[in-house]
């Protein structure tokens, strides 16, 4: 989180009116955790917790896009309150317009975080790209900032805060 | 828990009695773990344990104080002798005074560890602030002393070791 | 990922048909997470998966041999849609024979990823012998290639990059 | 495990016929899971159950001794084929002791690993004292020799690796 934050990124940051989120290597540690009993378990984390919290505080749109499908995630989303949640979408580009649609924004006002390749159309045209420290490479090299933190260890809370410093409302 | 404890820190740790935690990133590792079947579970730390216990026996008062809520936290609390846990708690800054006044305690007396925004009103008052390596930093630009260990990971037993050896009990 | 693949390696790489997989320390992080309740857990990655999906998707023909015995294991695999999946198994060249002759594939043209010593016979067998980082010591030297990512957080990943590249597939 | 073993540790280790561990944060990750349904877990590592086999087929006699209870030990004890098995010890050099009997062995003949103040007096009688990575300050300060990998990652691995190696048996 102490990475110097580019007054190129800030600016970016600045526009941002909702924030995308892939889930699994994301909002997670990526571990798919699968029990004997037919249980399947996901690691969030507290800090980015409090970071949506946050963002939902300061009036930021708060979304989540899923390849797979889990009803831990919908949980998980309950308790944050993020109202937007779509799980199983094969072509996430396609919820991306819906969301621009929905809400009336412009690409320069969403800011996508995801670290794999089913995310690299939205992240091409989100205002803000961003990638989490484990991304793949291919998604890190097309996206505007890399975050010092891993996914479901902080990555979104660091994203969260980019975006309301750089619109002073942290 | 190598790291070199300065004079300073060593005269504010000497005079604690009491020792109140944040509990999600500091006596575990913040991850919140969720299930498929509706269950929840939290990583604690043996080492952790063991110096809670240590602490308990050589007199000092330990708290557990949580913005959070799970059923999780009451048995590791009890398995631990911990008797006062108070979680579900929006603002600590009042836990905190009502554990002064029921001991009869003041700030200098007191340490607090946290990890995130909500614990700053304590960490600000309390006698011996300290943050898990986890913490985010607003918190660690505030406190004492950022330990070594990240929280779950022994963060709290180095806290514990500091006191302890401070007021040469240990 | 960013590390420098060697012409050598390229070359056995792209002859590769088949990839055959270790399962605990080289699909899972090696973690073996048993329950009180009878239960017992292991952790995938996200971006193994992928690599998984899309290593099928290109033709490749994808294996599982383990030496313990998991239900986890069976659900894993049926949800990658892996239907070579051997389990309890004590000598996994006889596997590695059968899969020879069942696909017709000479040893040039499978890849073998384990981490530890019951993979030997395998590893000096298969064309294009890879090891994750968590390998145990005996592995490393004898295998082609190292993964940067340990098991269960990218290795097999890895190894499905190297092979898809090589190919020029990817 | 690429670590110079010293000759003097390689003459401690041929000695050894027991090896008897401390089992949180030696044979485990240290982590204590807790579950809201009842449910404790644990971590254990592939890589350590493949070191006990071998260690077991060469002939070393085994035992894990715990200050916790957990019916999950008692499950990896007998997946390991560990028969004993001592829980909910509070002396811990009391169960050296009757080991020491029980197998007609001297002081030199016993390995022991631990990580934390209780295996304190354990560690100082045997004839190969061990810590891993992960243990505290007290017991990496007494004993012979501190493992590269943590608990529950290869500590114990690495240790059979060293008295293996050193019999010639490995």
């Amino acid at each position: 989180m102490e990475k110097k934050i580019s007054q190129k990124i800030r600016e970016r940051a600045r526009r941002i009116k909702m924030l995308i989120m892939d889930v699994d290597g994301v909002l997670t540690d990526g571990r798919i955790i699968l029990g004997s009993k037919g249980e399947e378990l996901k690691n969030f984390y507290v800090q980015d917790g409090q970071g949506i919290n946050l963002a939902l505080q300061k009036g930021l749109i708060v979304a989540l896009v899923s390849g797979r499908k889990s009803k831990v995630v919908e949980r998980r989303a309950e308790e944050l309150k993020i109202s937007e949640v779509y799980q199983g979408v094969s072509l996430k580009i396609e919820v991306y317009h819906k969301f621009l649609k929905k809400y009336g924004l412009k690409n320069e006002e969403v800011a996508y975080i995801g670290d794999d390749l089913g995310d690299i159309p939205p992240l091409r045209k989100a205002g803000l790209a961003l990638a989490p420290a484990n991304g793949v490479k291919e998604i890190k090299d097309i996206v505007h900032y890399v975050t010092r933190a891993s996914g479901g260890r902080g990555a979104v809370r660091e994203a969260i805060d980019i975006i309301l410093k750089a619109k002073k409302t942290y």
